[in-house]
């Protein structure tokens, strides 16, 4: 499975490709972080993700999109932009017919680390041994998306079969037949 | 000058389209709801917003699209999703090349009825006066949108000049040659 992470921002959106499974070795495939100019419009700025974002789906082709679940926090300027710079992040991917999930910054902590609410030395540290790489992944910030990519493979199997168990009982008519289960 | 007006929303997505220029009557050319079902996942309920927005500038190709500045309110969760409709809405105008001016809800309220702090009926009747409609707009739910595009009408001509001129002078080098400052 090759997941692309998302750790959406307005000025500095990382991206972090890794492909695996649970239980079997993760690869890094591609590293990095879409930036627009901070004068820019906001209408430009959605636009310069989306290009971004187009890029990196052409590219890597992902088979799903692991994008980090924003809330209302302290700074309301930077959730705003962050809020928005989600919504192109998940568009792409819809658009395109590729599954989107959320994940909460805790919970990709918890994933990498054992731990909800470690710090970012240790994400990066983790994500550094799990992905075998020799140095921490540059840029620093996209170490949170490569986190997000890392985090859906090992839950995301789980939770989408749950998905898909949930979907498939909704879907099944009274007389038992199935329609339309598969994934 | 041609407006659309977007008050934005992940449920209901208000779109007006006001034609007029400062001291000459308006005209209402079209206004509308995009919907999206509140039981989708966010992607398909953004990529139903693109396709309803694609839909509006399609058919009445404006000049200008006027969105609701959006604000961390008291509910967080229509904030993120009043935030991430509001950003395909701006996505959408720019992809096109069409300008995108964000109004404050409070300098909607004062454009069209004279006071920042005017009620919901207040402004829709106001809407249905400037208009010459017969009846309040439906739905009526869309009548912000139309209070949104009669307020950058009024507001926006000086606003535009102002704005025009700053660039103007930003972009005038040293000596004194000016460069792309027409609109």
């Amino acid at each position: 499975m090759r997941v692309l992470g998302v750790d959406p921002g307005l000025t500095r959106c990382g991206v972090g490709v890794v492909e695996g499974a649970p239980g079997r070795p993760l690869r890094m495939v591609g590293v990095g972080v879409v930036r627009t100019p901070a004068d820019a419009e906001t209408g430009q700025r959605l636009l310069l993700v989306e290009q971004g974002m187009e890029r990196w789906l052409d590219e890597h082709r992902p088979d799903l999109v692991a994008v980090e679940r924003v809330f209302a926090q302290h700074n309301v300027r930077t959730v705003m932009g962050t809020a928005q710079a989600s919504a192109v992040a998940m568009l792409c991917a819809t658009r395109r017919g590729i599954p989107v999930t959320l994940h909460t910054p805790s919970e990709v902590k918890a994933a990498v680390t054992g731990s909800g609410r470690a710090d970012k030395a240790q994400v990066t540290a983790m994500v550094q041994r799990l992905l075998r790489l020799d140095a921490p992944p540059k840029p620093a910030d996209a170490a949170d998306a490569l986190a997000l990519a890392i985090c859906h493979i090992w839950r995301g199997g789980a939770t989408n079969r749950i998905e898909a168990a949930v979907r498939a009982a909704r879907s099944t008519p009274s007389n038992g037949t199935l329609k339309g289960t598969s994934r």
